[in-house]
C-alpha cells in the first residue's frame, strides 16, 4: 500500500468548535484502501498522516471547555499537503490575527489542497484565498462571508462547495466535506467503506 | 432559564474513538433553551453542563493521535447526571480494568440516566448494566456484546436503543443517540434547533 502518506494539517485554537475540526479528525484518520474493521487497527493501509496544529503547542481550549493539546506549533509543523481550516466563536478575533493569516496563506501556498468547515471560511475569505471563487459557510455567516470579500459567491443550501478550494456548510457538514474529498483523492468506494465504518449517512446533497 | 444544569460526564481513555466522545460533546455543550446563534455565546440557556473524565488527569492519546486533556480523574469529577461511554479500540484492555469497572457502576448507580455510543456498550455490558436489557454497538462488535452478557437482546440496524439504559450504534450514531437524549428530556423542537445549529441530517431512524 501507500507508504507516502498525505499529511492533513488541521488547525486548532482557542473556542474551535468541536465538531468542526473532530469530525474531519475522525475522517482522515480513520480512512483506510484496505476495507474492514482489522485495517483500522494499524496505519499500514492509511492514505492520510493527520495532525493538529495551532499558534504555538500550548493547550487549546475549544467551544464547551475541551481541551485539546495541538501537536505541533505553526513553526513546528511538516509540511501540510491538505490544509483544513475550521470553524466557531474563536474565528472572529483572528480575522485580526496577522501572524494566523499570514500561516493560513503559506501554508496554502504550498498545499495540493485547502480545506474549511463552518466558519473556518472566514478566515480563508479574509486571508484572499476565496477571491472570485464559489464558496460557503455556516447559515449564520453568509452574509459576514460576502462582506469579507464581495467577490466570493457565497452558496446557500450546499453543504459542500468545490472551487478548487473547498469549503462546507456548518460544523457536521465537514463530515460530508471530507467524505468528499477522500472521494476526489481514492475513489468512492474507500470513502462510503470509511462512511460505513464511522456509521455516517452520507446524504450526497452536494 | 434553568441555572441548575444537568452534568454530562463524558469518559475518556487511551484509543477512544474521536468522534464517539466528539460528537455528544458537541450536542450536549451546544444545546440552548433559546434558539439561535447569539445564544451559543453564553451558556445562560444550556440545559447541561458537559466535561470530559479520565482514570487520572494525565493527557489521552484518542484514536489518530489526537491528544485530550480530561477535565477530571475519576476521583476528582464533580457529581455526572448523564454519563456518557464512548468507544473505540482502548475499550478492549478496559473489559478488564477493575478500576474502569468499579467507576462506571459506582456512577451509574448515582446517575439518573447512562449513555453509550459504539463499543462502549461493551464497558456497560461487562460492569454488568446491560443485564436482560435490549442495547446495540458498532456493527462490528454486536456479536461480542452478546458474548459478554448473553442476556443482552442485541439489536441490529438501530441507531439508538433505548431501554432505560440509552445504547448506540457506531460512531457518528453518538450524535443521535444525544439528540435523541436531548428530545427526550426537552422536547422536539429544542433537539431540532440543536441539530440545525450543528447542521445534522436528524435521519429519524432509530
Amino acid at each position: 500500500m501507500t507508504t507516502e502518506k498525505l499529511t492533513v494539517g488541521i488547525f486548532l485554537f482557542d473556542q474551535v468548535e468541536v465538531l468542526d475540526f473532530a469530525g474531519p479528525f475522525e475522517v482522515f484518520s480513520r480512512t483506510r484502501l484496505t476495507p474492514g474493521t482489522e485495517a483500522r487497527r494499524s496505519e499500514d493501509s492509511a492514505p492520510f498522516r493527520v495532525f493538529t496544529v495551532a499558534k504555538s503547542e500550548a493547550t487549546v481550549e475549544a467551544t464547551g471547555g475541551l481541551q485539546v493539546v495541538p501537536a505541533y506549533a505553526f513553526e513546528t509543523a511538516p509540511e501540510i499537503n491538505l490544509l483544513l481550516v475550521p470553524g466557531g466563536f474563536g474565528t472572529r478575533t483572528l480575522l485580526n490575527d496577522d501572524a494566523t493569516l499570514g500561516w493560513i496563506r503559506r501554508t496554502s501556498n504550498k498545499a495540493q489542497l485547502v480545506t474549511s468547515v463552518c466558519t473556518g471560511a472566514l478566515l480563508l475569505a479574509r486571508a484572499g484565498l476565496l477571491t472570485s471563487r464559489r464558496a460557503t459557510t455556516h447559515w449564520s455567516a453568509l452574509e459576514l462571508l460576502g462582506e469579507i470579500d464581495s467577490t466570493i459567491a457565497v452558496q446557500e443550501d450546499h453543504r459542500v462547495v468545490d472551487d478548487d478550494i473547498v469549503t462546507s456548510a456548518g460544523v457536521s457538514a465537514g463530515i460530508d466535506m471530507s467524505l468528499a474529498v477522500v472521494e476526489n483523492l481514492f475513489g468512492r468506494k474507500v470513502a462510503d467503506e470509511t462512511a460505513r465504518y464511522i456509521e455516517y449517512p452520507r446524504t450526497g446533497r452536494f
